[in-house]
């Protein structure tokens, strides 16, 4: 069996057969931006899901996580805005949530319980209602099944983000071929767990909802799970997966089978492209580093060396100065929590063996200034003492970071 | 019994009878610039310290671990250096701390364990020994018991600290009267673990060794572990106190006693202030953070909770903004990893009440403003679930934060 994965050129959720979108100004941000989207599906989905662990929930995550429970097969979309995050707001903002996934209902057939809900923006503000519930209604009138569709719909999601984030692949096994795609939005108030972000993804493949849970669980913890931009994770942060089953093929039922690791495959292939965009279009960020940590004794321990040096504010710092400072990699390396022998780490920048045994090794500040001018810094830390693995991404910390998060509100 | 503690109006560690100190430029930093600081006693002092618990424990932390386990009793003084932190130094690093000492045991008199040695700046880089030695000798041979000698002593430890840290007390119970001070330099890589920074904190009490070192710990415990700058743990965190028990007392020799309250009590007043100075000199501060967590079942989940408000890099550049963003405060809160009520948590910045029952309550705007423009900036969360409270000092993130680590080597 020979799975291929082609990425698809301009990528939209829209480019999966069966589903729509639109963007619309709704008049929830400032005047004429883009700030609600719906994507839906003429057919119900498989949904599955995953949500912040953070125990401020904003309100969509408390009403997705019952709908997701009491209709995991009926799914028919999700509405999303921009600009307000309908967190820390109380009874008003559960039934919010619940009126947005209604008035799709209402628009675009089915339950309530069959739209997925999500918010991003100021938290603690209350949804402008009258707004949302008119963009809602704009958007069922404007839905279109092309690429221009999917990018208004991806557009009308983003907060500080500089760029609409949207991948898409196409797999192919032994001539059973479907279609994956996603869009997300996210640049601050990123730091992994279980969940992260608001992701949308879509698909046309035939999958049960077991299956699906499974395959986006697996897919966002090698991918949002493995990133961060500033250690704060989100009251918000939601992925959801669409798959409307219309591609032609045997229904994937279990994770055992072929079909289903080509999907995971695929999957995984959009989350990680789509995490690597997060991290790209992180808030000020003008470096992506990509942290690597291996020779540890478990994949755990390897992503909590890892995400210690992501989330070092000197590590970062020192990144955005293009200055090559080892010794903070080895000092974030040091308190991460992990036992470890220091005479045995090692430490590359690029090509350069910054540190081997513990101490300075290739001390070439040229060459190391040449790779910290690179767009992309690989740094690979090897612990010397097991097997297993991890590599997180993240941004650096700039001039820009502060003047984005200091009057994020004015 | 009444304990009185009164704080010295230009405090020095030299102001502790029996202790001199010296501060030189040994040519370790920029030509110039003070960088190399010698406290001695004139009589043998008990002694006790707390180190970094980062695994890249730097040369003089492993020498000073040995030599206070070996001679807890019969220290005669510090040797401290700023410019090159002598940390992942390997074999050469240890030789070095080593022979810090001995010049130092060589010049006023002792043996080499009697001395501890401390380093602050780059890690990775050897000590320059031929201007460290020359250094030594220098400041052995312009000790002075005044107060300007202590300061210059302060001064010499500095890095990116933009003042120096001093602090003293007087404790008197019931005409028993003995003196504590202090000094301490760090403005980055801050953030708490049983030792923090470097610190000299010297007395004149009459204290053995066991109590000693407790009351060192208790005194770190409510003072530098309860800070953090930017989250980095360094490599070479060491605070030692060294008491010469030439007041006219009873010897301290266990924890019983209302004397070594008092003693507690006196060195608790010392560090607090010294960590609050730090915090308020913290890399690129403009403000000054308390956050006060209380209403938790007990004090390590109410530290972990203001820890994590701390640290947030959204908490600290909304700060910096003078922006009311709370919901930065309750996202931190909730992930925590502090099991919690969202609505039962309130919320106060100063005097005003901004989240009550997980929401919005008095959204003053004016207000709010008012308080952020403050030098110092009172939090106070309660998680209305249990008895006990802890309390951090932080600073924001500014501009000048990035601009200090972006290029720290250069």
């Amino acid at each position: 069996m020979a799975v291929s994965i082609r990425a698809l050129s301009d990528p939209a959720v829209t480019l999966v057969p069966g589903f729509e979108a639109a963007g619309v100004a709704a008049g929830i941000k400032q005047a004429g931006k883009l700030d609600l989207a719906v994507v839906r599906s003429l057919t119900p989905c498989t949904g599955a899901a995953v949500f912040t662990t953070n125990l401020f929930k904003a309100a969509p995550v408390i009403y997705d996580q019952q709908a997701i429970l009491a209709n995991p097969s009926g799914k028919r979309g999700v509405v999303i805005n921009s600009g307000c995050a309908n967190a820390c707001t109380g009874q008003q903002g559960l039934e919010d949530a619940q009126a947005m996934a209604a008035a799709a209902a209402h628009l675009l057939g089915g339950e309530a319980q069959d739209y997925m809900v999500m918010s991003t923006g100021v938290i603690g503000q209350p949804l402008p209602m009258a707004q949302v519930l008119e963009g809602i209604r704009q958007a069922a009138g404007s839905l279109g099944d092309d690429a221009e569709a999917g990018h208004r719909a991806a557009r009308a999601i983003m907060t500080t983000d500089t760029v609409p984030k949207e991948v898409g692949v196409v797999v192919d096994m032994d001539g059973v071929r479907f279609t994956i795609a996603g869009m997300a939005k996210g640049a601050g108030m990123i730091s992994p767990n279980m969940a992260t972000l608001l992701v949308t993804l879509t698909s046309d493949a035939r999958i049960a909802p077991i299956p699906a849970r499974a395959a986006l669980l697996h897919a966002v913890g090698e991918s949002l799970n493995m990133i961060t931009v500033d250690g704060d994770m989100s009251t918000n942060d939601t992925a959801v997966l669409l798959a409307n089953g219309t591609a032609l093929m045997p229904e994937i039922t279990d994770t055992e089978s072929p079909l289903y690791a080509a999907f995971c495959e695929g999957l995984e292939a959009v989350t990680v492209a789509l995490a690597r965009a997060l991290v790209m279009d992180g808030e000020g960020a003008t470096r992506f580093v990509e942290i690597r940590v291996t020779g540890v004794e478990d994949a755990a321990a390897a992503k909590q060396v890892a995400m210690s040096v992501a989330k070092s504010s000197l590590v970062k710092t020192a990144i955005y100065g293009q200055d090559a400072n080892w010794g903070r990699i080895v000092c974030a390396v040091g308190y991460a929590g992990v036992p470890l022998d220091p005479a045995r780490v090692r430490v590359w920048l690029g090509d350069l063996e910054l540190v081997r045994d513990g101490g300075p090794y290739q001390v070439d500040e040229e060459r190391a200034s040449q790779i910290l001018a690179q767009r992309e810094i690989p740094i690979h830390i090897d612990l010397g003492q097991g097997e297993a693995s991890a590599t997180v991404w993240t941004s650096d910390l700039s001039h820009a970071y502060v003047d984005i998060n200091a009057h994020y509100r004015t």
